[in-house]
């Protein structure tokens, strides 16, 4: 079974995979259309993976079309683990419409999560305001409305959405998760689909976007969305920039209605330099950079070593995306 | 039995009260030395109270004096409920002298745990170097280490620590409480006593001092303790300012251990305007303020009524004292 992998990808993860290289034929990527087996070079032609792994340092370094085009141009491959928690992008429902099937990451959720707290507390609690006062070397109370006392509204139940989860219920906020699924989500208090977000935007103290970008949800947070908002609200938006209506969305901050907007996704990456977001008092701008802890790529490979084994002995892989979520 | 508690704090209990009324005598201080019973002034000599609940009203209105004197110069008093988390001040050891129950408020445990969380995150978390690159309109990552990564030694496991520990282990933390007792904490991934604090300060990233003061922690953060600790560590102290030497504090600073000071409490207080602590770029002041959410008084308030309960019928206080804890 051969596996496609790239070579900085494999030094990371070699002795652990070591256990079952005997039923791997291991190719790794050294350039563009460059192969080698065993240190040795091999043709194109015979690359052709069961298995491929796509990783951050491929994409890096300009190898993922190489990558994806074996499994493209190829017949074999039965499973692709990708680095991407996100399959928006058209290229996976080409992957996927050829019977390959799909493993997401979940790496990132961890540092997403924290990218989310870090924020949301840095806004609710009134750090700012004690700084401010330090500055004036005054001493005076800071009285605010706790995290405990706030409600929150979290689109989206995968992976990154749980980890967001698990650290706002740990402040005792009120979660509201919106799902498709009628299944409760975990730690939610309420769960609620869609069509529920015109009563549930109105009591939310934060809304935060961790759904996947696809029909049901382009430009979701659109002007009845911003109307409906709590005034004051904050919006935090760690999924995609096309789940947001930029324009709308400028319309709602002059209404207060979010208060504030934290940003880490964009409907043009990167973030043009005349866009009027960047100069917003009240908008938070990071570089689609809310994944880069240095967990990450450390939680990838763990992933990947364990989806192997799944995949070898026919378990069920972690994360798996359905057909359904690249519109097949 | 009389139950003597500030006017205001008996109006926002009186519905929740209201079942026990019928065992009690319920007399509310109105001004210093003022006192009144259903309405009606009474005089001091009336006011021998077996139950007496100190408030955060009652302190700020100057009324404080009038009802510890009831408890010091009467003889009746069995239990008092008191606002402050930590009793270092002579004037309990006072009162428990006298045979009196004292039960602590853990009402500030919330406010104080996001306090600490906020703070930690919003210098782990890259939210700073983030708000930079978005003044200069650039694009650029922000990779960073993970609070998921990071060690914590936290010292005290009462109702704060319990409460900052719930959250930091949300985060994934590894967790050291260091407590008197050899009981494990609860979520602590060790448990150690103030003799192994030198083992684990060169391991952490984040140290929060959530402990009493007493003669065994009285300036416990000394040179020693800031030369043990990892350079550019976090301490945060939410405890008491007598919990650390300031001068040794400023040594460490030097040295980069810590790296940051966050400081709720000091030595003396209000902080005096020629303090070094104010101006130092590494130093997080707040006006021992962390108490501050505006869930705390609620939950003062409930956590009376239950005690009350409690008392009435004989059963455990929560979070009551030992004589121990005030040096008996």
């Amino acid at each position: 079974m051969q596996l496609l992998l790239s070579a900085t990808a494999y030094e990371r993860v070699k002795a652990r995979i070591a256990p079952f290289v005997g039923e791997l034929d291991i190719v790794t990527v050294t350039g563009p259309d460059s192969f080698q087996r065993n240190g040795q070079d091999i043709s194109v032609e015979e690359v052709d993976p069961e298995i491929v792994w796509t990783t951050l340092d491929a994409y890096g370094g300009g190898l993922l079309p190489t990558l994806m085009g074996r499994i493209l141009k190829g017949s074999k491959t039965q499973w692709m683990q990708t680095f991407n928690a996100g399959i928006d992008a058209p290229i996976f429902k080409s992957v996927m419409a050829k019977g390959v099937r799909l493993s997401k990451s979940n790496a990132q959720a961890v540092a997403i999560a924290e990218y989310v707290l870090a924020h949301a507390l840095a806004l609710i609690a009134p750090i700012a305001a004690q700084r401010d006062l330090q500055a004036r070397k005054e001493w005076k109370s800071t009285p605010y409305r706790e995290i405990s006392q706030t409600r929150w509204t979290l689109v989206g139940a995968g992976a990154i959405g749980t980890e967001i989860a698990r650290r706002a219920k740990a402040f005792g906020v009120h979660l509201t998760v919106v799902r498709h699924s009628d299944k409760p989500a975990e730690m939610a208090d309420a769960t609620i689909n869609m069509a529920g977000l015109p009563q549930a935007l109105p009591q939310s103290d934060v809304v935060v976007l961790a759904c996947a970008l696809n029909d049901d949800t382009r430009d979701m947070a659109d002007d009845a969305f911003f109307e409906a908002m709590k005034p004051g609200a904050i919006l935090i938006n760690i999924g995609r920039g096309g789940l947001v209506d930029e324009d709308a969305l400028k319309r709602g901050l002059e209404a207060g209605k979010p208060g504030y907007a934290v940003l880490d996704v964009f409907q043009v990456e990167p973030l043009p330099a005349d866009s009027w977001m960047w100069d917003h008092p009240n908008v938070r701008i990071s570089a689609h950079t809310s994944n880069s802890g240095h967990g990450t790529a450390a939680r990838g490979d763990q992933l990947f070593v364990d989806n192997l084994q799944r995949f070898l002995a026919g378990d069920p892989l972690i994360n798996e995306a359905s057909p359904s979520e690249v519109g097949l």
